[in-house]
């Protein structure tokens, strides 16, 4: 992480991906996605250091969904390790333990974080929130495990950040069933 | 390329792309590409045993404002070794050695190539005849030189083939200029 870019923290941005590039297919599906001894060692080393999550409204409601974070915060709880802000200028609160709604710009608010001391953090979701970030010159770091069909529709990992982003390379190996694990430093 | 599909001809497609899966960006703009000893290679197994190019009519004009195909056929001469078929419903004609004009619907006219006997078949460019071939499952191998930037908007690789298409990965490598290798075949 430390490779001569401005100090700070560092955000990661990425997930897994069909080969045209989406994170689920339409209707929200990720049946296709391969879990493996592999893919748990990848997750495993992006969640290493990671003290703050960020996602989007709509990641956040799959989340939800998906069953995770059910309990609501009680008095005299310990504050939970792992930071999440929510990004929504439509939800009306959030409540639960160690997650934060946001209803302002993520750009500032994200940069402000990364001024301050703190872990990795970590952009989890479905491209809108990325597509600001990344814009902004936010993103450090992508890393993509890139599976083996066309989707030809669904959720882009990738929205126009409406410039070029140059990235560089940091490893690339073909993983269990298929798969590419591609990560990037943000150039 | 014989692996237990069906007889007949292999159709490959691919090409250079960005890792948000651009093939060239706004205007056509392809500065971004990176040549070295590793791509050329890549390009001289791609082209090994093609006598059949398939392109559209973009691809077309974008290949003969590149400067390729100026001579027209003159009586008498040798018959190219390279047949191209560009298809298009609006061009009258083309006046080049060994390129013909399709103006019938692509997908039977493959089929029927396919049956025929013959070297590789490559499909070149940008996307819309190959959304038709992959939707009509009439692509046999796809390769992506995956390129180490965001364009953010162009011409995609990928369009919607109507229904997921499986793929298995063949080979996976960075090559020069962290640039990622990853072919694949048609499941």
């Amino acid at each position: 992480m430390a490779d001569g870019k401005a100090p700070g923290r560092t955000v990661t941005y990425g997930g897994a991906v069909s080969l045209d590039g989406y994170l689920a297919g339409p209707g929200d599906d990720v049946d296709w996605l391969h879990f493996s001894k592999d893919v748990m060692e990848v997750m495993a080393r992006s969640w290493k250091g990671v003290d703050t999550v960020l996602m989007g409204r709509k990641t956040w409601a799959a989340s939800v969904s998906l069953g995770g974070h059910k309990d609501a915060p009680k008095e005299g709880d310990t504050p939970p390790k792992m930071k999440t802000y929510v990004f929504s200028r439509t939800l009306k609160s959030i409540d639960r333990r160690g997650i934060e709604l946001i209803d302002t710009d993520a750009v500032p608010f994200v940069r402000d974080l990364k001024s301050k001391p703190g872990g990795r953090i970590l952009l989890l979701g479905g491209g809108e929130l990325a597509q600001s970030l990344l814009g902004a010159g936010l993103v450090d770091e992508v890393g993509l495990n890139i599976h083996p069909l066309l989707l030809g529709t669904g959720v882009p990992v990738f929205r126009d950040p409406g410039h070029r982003v140059k990235l560089t390379l940091t490893e690339c190996r073909p993983i269990d069933g298929g798969c590419v694990l591609a990560t990037y430093r943000v150039a």
